[in-house]
């Protein structure tokens, strides 16, 4: 059996193989592919669509010179007028006609309609025109060379072992599959944190290795970004230092980037984490971000590169003690003097938020403020403070409400609105921290595969809702209609859920220091890390607006306003901005402590609903998925119920004050 | 220049080299060695009085027969009438004379007599007679086959390296040379944790390479043990269970004994941990410790081995919200009703507290009360909890404490009495865990070298107290006057210093998790291994009276009544045995809140005396030692720091009440 006829539920992701063919169109349509011109560019879009139809409908299609009004498929470059990437599908009397603006978009036409297909929507007469909405829709590996994977939760590295390159080029292949199918165009896949061997990857030892990597992901639209150390032209140069002012090491980039790109041409550039979190950088030498920026930018440019400039910087080395420093205003403190001061090819990396991937954090400030800088936004995929793809938790409703964040309450300018704009604030794409694996099933938990696809459609298009694409992926992902339905409701309550049972309204950091799974209050409360909420017998939380921090001065006044009034600011970030007494009435009428206990028995209590749901889907859904996602519930849930037991003895602790409803809290 | 010839303050340790002798014997009379018989067992004691003679003062001293009432050293095997491993010296007018009961007495003699002179403490007409008074003076390394230690602050393995036995045979010889110098007798090299490739030690592959290590150590008085695996049987036999009451798993242990006993014939016996924090034990087969040990026992008894089975069980996955489960009662809970039930060759290894090595605990309830199965006492020399070796933490001050702990009130009852009885509640001996690696000084911290000689000469006689083996110590290894005054007031200083900075009262674990460096005071609160105190705005510690978990009542009625009494609990322990308001006043008046700021507030600011002191001593020890201490200071005192803050505003964030002094709390 080869590759394309043998079928495993877990493996085959959102191309899943559906038992018979009941779309609309006639099956003898989908028989016949045509390609104009017939050799050319479009081969390997064709050979994916024939893949496509064997291995999800089992449908053998035959690749064919186009010869008279025939119908079958046929694929083409369009004439224009359609942006770059984009395609048009018709289904017209005489067959199906996939259009792409170039290469790339017909291939996206063509996942597009194999997921059409097996969803049961197309249909004769109907003609779907989509583009991407922005250009950068990026993937970050954090692997290392050892072939650990920093906050992966999904086995070993796909690229990476024992310090070599090392992968298997069939399952690479499948990789970039599943990426292209949802639209994703850029792929690092070393860590941001570039040390010990990773630092060589720029060099002759693993340059020819990675030029393979390179070429298998070239046919499916993806170019590779490598991460880089800024301090390369000291560790393997032979400068005294990596002064981005220093000629010599300007020198030194311009020929590296030469070496790099000689290897692999298209490379889209260079990825960098400098001065953050004991990473070097331009601090280091007393110069700016844009300095340290524009030196690589340079050397990058003659190859049409860039350089990704993650903005995660911050005084890692804060004194809890010292309550004027705020890690929250950090990005927005470093980055914005500098707007205007970066190279046209340098483009900004910002994490969503101004802290670190927590659960709900307000989105960062950066965002909408920015005007003569590119830059684009940092999702996190992998679910590193969202229960480790043990728990379940959906995040592209997380990422919804992030897309629907108003920068400045005028019109079009929430970040929806702002990915895609070309002009002053607009927002160039999006990059996701990856959550693949060597598990079998990529994701350690199948369902978190979710999220990849919901990534991926999210980097495509903004504006899709969190239940377009619970639907979407539940249908192509479980092919029985029951399985598909229950499944999409449970993505749509479980981040929900997520954050109901864990730290409360918007506080974070309530995670087990170093792990960031599980909970705990104070893991983080003494640390350097800037990360406090001062919680006392009667208050809790930090006060970021004027009279405090000042962190919501950052925002335009609209949302400045919103943010700093108790009775307006969303109340799952109450905790985030302000300083509450326990007893502070919240919109309910009951008390932020009351509030507390009422989410965390709530959220326990949903979660073994969640379990129970899924419980009633044996039978119809493959068993081994069935098995690892039964297990991993039962993981989440004694998660759920230590999270909830934790919060409510610790505030009850703190308080003395019972549950309003007599539920048992330990004491 | 041989190794003999040359000097290093931090290597040396108290073998330290004198500039000069200033001894009241004449160097004539230390420049001849005589040995009775002059060929046979005491050529070892001979060359290491030589080499001490030479190395520690400068002397060249010959060896030679007896001639005539000529001056000189004599070695001699007595005639009997001492103990084993005993010796006297008698400075005579003729000569000096050391005389061993045995080999080891006589080289036990040999560094006694190093030491006196170097201490300026031999004159003519002196006799002194000394015997140990434990036959069992052991010391457990916890090194890994992969060369990290458990616990470790002093680098990697002196024995172990990537898998493989792999030392430097002078390093092994010069360390088993200190362990010898005060009285070490026991040795176990590999952790107690017996994974990986260490399960393989007893097998041909590593065996002939123990041999070679045991050689090294054997002329020193000092037998190794083996950690072992209790599922041996299964990972290196053909058994389908390591069930101790299965014949062919038993018949397994046999075969492995003898195999085993081939390689080291004087192999003291196996150290075992058994169902306890993960490890496989008799409990996985419905079986009892006794079974297990037992089963083991018979195994190497044909070869006069013993069976050390360590008493650390308890249940690791406990459930902080079951408040009827008390871990400090699981090792006597386990093990009381057993007594009786072991082999004669079967010695428990009881930790000194019932928790684990925490900075105070109470001695454990077993002592004393166990009658009729052989035990000894485990202390810790590795300062896992007690500083890490960055810490100046002098720990012969916890254990002269722990020897003066009376277990039953009655007359020569208290530790230091039981040990060196043989009847029912006598103690054999003491098992401490090392704290040396491969670093140059051996300890990390040149000062916690004191730790290793305390305990060492705390084994030989336990009644010795912290102050004399400071003031030994400190003069043995600082040659210069001042400076051994000075350091001996610095050790005698430091753990009432270090306990004042930290875990108020005796309330355990308020440490990083995992780490256990530096404060967490939630850390282990909710955590699966029972170390819990249960702070809340009102009051903090676990009840362990007979109205609590009833811990108390495994002591006997005295101890019992004093621990459950807070007016007569020792105050160093009333957060341990008892729940008390923050408001409880202590013996001086004060509540204890306010004690808790005081000791935190005079910890850190006597941190900084000890500081201070260390830097006046500058010119009077060597500079590298110097220098290694101060910087190791310096980190002390941001430790002390971060402790004094941390504990203090975590207390006042949960009572909301200010110091009594006004000094300054972090809100």
């Amino acid at each position: 059996m080869n590759d394309i006829q043998s079928h495993e539920a877990r493996y085959d992701c959102w191309l899943q193989h559906r038992d018979t063919y009941t779309g609309s169109l006639p099956e003898e349509t989908l028989k016949k592919i045509f390609l104009m011109p017939a050799e050319g560019p479009l081969t390997h879009a064709a050979g994916e669509l024939r893949r496509g139809l064997e291995k999800m409908f089992g449908i053998s299609a035959k690749c064919g010179a186009k010869c008279g009004a025939g119908g079958g498929i046929t694929l083409e470059i369009g004439a224009g007028g359609i942006p770059p990437e984009a395609f048009i599908i018709r289904a017209e009397d005489r067959g199906v006609i996939i259009t792409g603006a170039d290469e790339a978009g017909c291939l996206y036409g063509v996942y597009r309609f194999l997921a059409l297909l097996a969803q049961g929507k197309i249909c004769r007469g109907m003609e779907i025109t989509d583009a991407p909405t922005t250009p950068i829709r990026a993937l970050n590996h954090w692997d290392n060379l050892d072939g650990t994977i920093e906050r992966g939760y999904a086995g070993a590295s796909l690229f990476f072992k024992d310090n070599r390159v090392e992968y298997d080029p069939v399952r690479i292949q499948d990789y970039a599959r599943l990426l292209a199918s949802v639209g994703i165009n850029r792929l690092s896949i070393n860590n941001v944190n570039v040390r010990g061997p990773a630092k060589r990857l720029i060099t002759e030892e693993y340059l020819p290795e990675l030029a393979k990597l390179a070429a298998i992901f070239r046919p499916f639209g993806i170019r590779l970004l490598l991460s880089v150390n800024f301090s390369s032209p000291c560790s393997l140069g032979a400068c005294a230092s990596a002064d981005p002012l220093d000629l010599a090491v300007a020198e030194w980039w311009k020929r590296r980037a030469d070496m790099v790109y000689g290897a692999i041409p298209d490379l889209a550039g260079f990825l960098v984490k400098a001065d953050s979190e004991g990473e070097s950088g331009p601090f280091q030498y007393g110069r700016t971000h844009a300095d340290g920026a524009n030196m690589l930018a340079e050397a990058v440019a003659p190859h049409n590169g860039i350089v990704f400039w993650r903005c995660f910087v911050y005084n890692s080395t804060q004194d809890w003690r010292d309550t004027g420093v705020d890690r929250a205003r950090a990005a927005y403190d470093h980055f914005m003097p500098l707007d205007g001061a970066f190279a046209d090819n340098v483009i900004l990396q910002i994490k969503h938020g101004p802290f670190d991937f927590q659960v709900r954090e307000p989105v960062s400030p950066l965002f909408g403020a920015l005007q003569k800088t590119r830059h684009l936004m940092e999702l996190q995929i992998t679910q590193e403070y969202t229960g480790h793809q043990i728990d379940l938790c959906y995040l592209p409703s997380m990422w919804e409400w992030v897309m629907n964040f108003d920068t400045r309450h005028g019109r079009n300018t929430a970040i929806k609105d702002l990915l895609g704009r070309s002009d002053g604030p607009g927002i160039g794409g999006l990059a996701g921290v990856g959550n693949v694996g060597l598990d079998r099933c990529w994701t350690g938990h199948p369902l978190a595969q979710a999220n990849l696809y919901g990534y991926g459609r999210l980097a495509w298009q903004p504006s899709l809702s969190a239940q377009a694409i619970a639907e979407e992926w539940s249908a192509l992902t479980f092919t029985n209609a029951q399985a598909a339905g229950t499944v999409e409701k449970l993505l749509l309550d479980s981040y929900r859920i997520y954050e109901k049972y864990t730290a409360p309204f918007g506080v974070c950091f309530m995670v087990t220091p170093g792990l960031h799974y599980g909970p705990d209050v104070e893991g983080y409360e003494f640390s350097r890390w800037g990360t406090y909420h001062r919680a006392d017998r009667e208050a809790i939380g930090i006060d970021r607006t004027e009279t405090g921090t000042g962190y919501t001065g950052q925002y335009p006044p609209e949302n400045a306003a919103l943010f700093s009034d108790t009775s307006a600011c969303p109340e799952n970030l109450l905790l985030f901005f302000h300083r509450l007494r326990y007893d502070f009435k919240m919109r309910n009428g009951r008390t932020l402590l009351q509030n507390i206990y009422d989410t965390h028995f709530e959220g326990y209590d949903e979660a073994r609903k969640m379990r129970d749901l899924w419980l009633s889907l044996e039978g119809r859904v493959c068993q081994t998925v069935f098995e690892i996602v039964k297990e991993r519930l039962e993981r989440q849930l004694e998660n759920a119920r230590q999270w909830r037991d934790v919060i409510n003895t610790s505030f009850y602790r703190r308080t003395g004050i019972d549950d309003a409803q007599g539920r048992k809290i330990y004491r």
